[in-house]
């Protein structure tokens, strides 16, 4: 590391101009105290007084392959020698070489790859080419999911991020989707919570009208809303339903693709194959922007004699995609999605369901891969949630501070924690962290009382 | 430069492998037939086999400083090593310096900077604060204007590229802009154009309803949509309309700001502030991606204590940050501000005038800075444009095509060649341009009969 990223000087100048300078995302600007991050490897980050994280969050779980890997720090730095950027309408081996690559991971037939900035302009771009591919305008997209910032993407969310922006005229009409928990059918088994769920989005088709229908959009493990990993077959009745009617069907694997789930891609768990699939953070663990939509043959046909309407000016872009192959390369050559999986069923999953044995705040545990969460409730015959939808609470807060004063960064989400590492993060490092978690929930349950 | 970027077998796979896997903005994908760049520097690129061109577009008019400038190469290389990526709500230095130093060249009190990844995102956000801060729903915006390819930003855009994605309840409405050459308002003068635009967007406000209207979002001056420089008095005109009303002004400087237009941002040139201004592309002549609105106090005011309900998982990415305040520091030490200015007053002005004085197919010269227009005619007195408003010629193609054999990329839309090329372009690498754009259009004109 450079003197910079260990200088308490710079990293108080950094936070003062922040809090002078900086706007932040889905925040109250002057209700922040946030970190000073001065340094990252691996799973770890340390901030400006020198203090050190694993980070269970991945940030906001993009950094799939952990902090500053060796290979894609050098595959940005030698393509910043030779091109930084380039209009998106010309050939740019980076680009193209990303594009392959990405193709021998997407399931069957999703073999062209439009590059976007991020998650939310991929589904934006996918809704659009679902709505001129079908000549239909609405879109059904579940409640508990989230699909991006702006204005359509955060229209199709179904969290409370939608509700300050909520436009009830764009044609999206959201259902229920499978989630036992907190079930919107009174099923008890995920066999019954299948076939429910299956049978709602029947009728909501019917009902909205097939005709009207362009695309159905899932995230195929819904995120940040709660990792409610589906049952066996729901995708596939997806799948079958958007079949029978000429729907196409958009998984969103922005955030459960490039091995999170353990799987190359989520759908993949449920053997299912898309119409379009998005993907963004763990494309290249965003150490550079970068997003897309996978666009399988018969989208694909639609836009090859007729215009496309719609771009970026940064579609594409070189650095971004020169991380993207030196981080495939990476996954492929160290195995990481066989270790994500792995370091889901052989320790995240037996080391959070061994938490629940002895936290009665834990309602339920739930995931895959390296995607986790833990469903946190005050009473479990009630299944009160431990802050109210859309909200924080005391307990969520001391939960968190105490992960923190032990040097752990969890994701937490009204009344859940998400453990959700970087998908190399080692056994000794994800166990280190369930025993910190461990720790945190007993002292804030103490001091709850 | 590497052996990569020089090798012809390369070059060829990059493009087999682009037409089999890479899906192009705006482009009916079959019907294209992309240069590969192989490698580019300062306002030169070369393609596939060897040949130089002289990029009088900037690619899509965002590398303002050129390419491959070496002290925004080295800063990438250097972030990259420190620290590539880090969620956005953290503190980092690079991220800090680059809303500092943009809030030293903004106008007054626009001094928050929120990061985007483009100006696409920049001005569906930039919208939202207007809507939150007002609690209006809608937004005035231009014909003949562009703002983005997400859902919302290709709604408030004003050209063609909005017609296949029109939601028409987005509560958006258009209206005219001053535009002399093809007046709305059946002006002859710049003063009279000047002052019947701001009586017709008078009457828009009324009709629509002012209580009703969050804001008018305005290019600065229209970029593809034609370089349309407003008359002295009319961006003044509509701060004060805006005043009189409680609606706020968005300034979209996302082509025209950081030096475009020979002022580090466009309404400079009529003495204006506005109230929210976007920004991306030159902001690190896109070596990166990255965007942002540029927030004053009253908005800022807003989110202080209430959540602003938006964000992106790479607002303020370091590498992108880091580019930012290596190119803004370019630029003020070599003066490309001014430089840029000079070129506009003492070269691509004139020089453009005088190509008016020789080719009849020229109706118009309008610009500023680097930023410059042809408009180009078929008959001068009728101002029949040379292609239709939404599509292209054969005339336009063959000037196109010769502008290319003669190692010369300009930028066109519809029936206009838009002369953009990187502000520290030298004097002798203009004249080489317009030189080239003279035998051009010559040929293209004797082709033509």
């Amino acid at each position: 590391m450079t003197e910079r990223s260990t200088d308490l000087a710079g990293a108080e100048r950094a936070y003062e101009l922040d809090r002078r300078h900086v706007f932040h995302s889905w925040s109250a600007q002057e209700k922040l105290d946030p970190m000073v991050v001065t340094k990252a490897e691996g799973a770890y980050v340390w901030d400006g007084a020198g203090n050190r994280y694993l980070d269970f969050a991945s940030q906001l779980v993009f950094t799939n392959l952990g902090h500053q890997h060796p290979k894609v720090v050098r595959a940005i730095q030698e393509q910043a020698a030779i091109l930084c950027t380039i209009a998106p309408g010309t050939v740019n081996d980076a680009r193209s070489e990303a594009a392959r690559l990405i193709s021998t991971h997407t399931p069957d037939g999703l073999d062209r790859m439009f590059f976007t900035n991020g998650g939310a302009d991929a589904n934006e771009h996918a809704i659009r080419m679902a709505r001129l591919h079908t000549g239909r305008p609405k879109v059904l997209s579940r409640y508990r999911s989230y699909h991006g910032g702006t204005h359509l993407a955060v229209n199709v969310t179904g969290d409370p991020r939608r509700w300050a922006s909520d436009a009830a005229a764009d044609g999206v009409v959201h259902f229920f989707g499978p989630f036992l928990y907190r079930s919107a059918f009174s099923a008890t088994t995920q066999e019954e919570e299948c076939e429910r769920a299956l049978a709602h989005l029947e009728q909501v088709i019917q009902l909205e009208g097939p005709s009207t229908i362009a695309a159905i959009l899932l995230e195929s493990i819904p995120g940040t809303a709660g990792i409610m990993v589906p049952p066996p077959g729901y995708l596939r009745g997806v799948r079958e339903l958007c079949d029978r009617h000429g729907i196409m069907f958009i998984a969103d694997e922005v955030m459960s693709g490039f091995g999170r789930a353990g799987k190359w891609f989520a759908v993949e768990h449920d053997d299912v194959v898309p119409d379009l699939m998005t993907f963004a953070k763990g494309v290249n663990s965003g150490y550079a922007p970068l997003g897309g939509v996978a666009i399988g043959e018969p989208i694909y046909r639609t836009f090859a004699e007729r215009v496309y309407p719609g771009g970026l000016t940064y579609s594409g872009h070189p650095l971004a995609c020169a991380a993207a192959v030196a981080t495939i390369h990476a996954m492929e050559d160290e195995g990481v999605v066989e270790h994500a999986e792995r370091l889901g069923r052989e320790v995240l999953g037996p080391g959070l369901q061994a938490l629940a044995g002895k936290h009665e705040w834990i309602g339920e545990v739930r995931g895959t891969g390296a995607f986790w969460a833990l469903e946190l409730v005050s009473d479990r015959a009630t299944r009160e949630p431990l802050a109210p939808y859309g909200a924080s609470s005391p307990e969520m807060a001391a939960i968190l501070a105490a992960c923190k004063t032990r040097g752990l960064l969890p994701m937490a989400n009204f009344n859940r924690i998400h453990c959700v590492p970087p998908l190399n993060t080692s056994v000794d490092e994800a166990r280190e962290g369930l025993a910190i978690l461990d720790e945190a929930l007993t002292e804030a349950r103490t001091s709850a009382g």
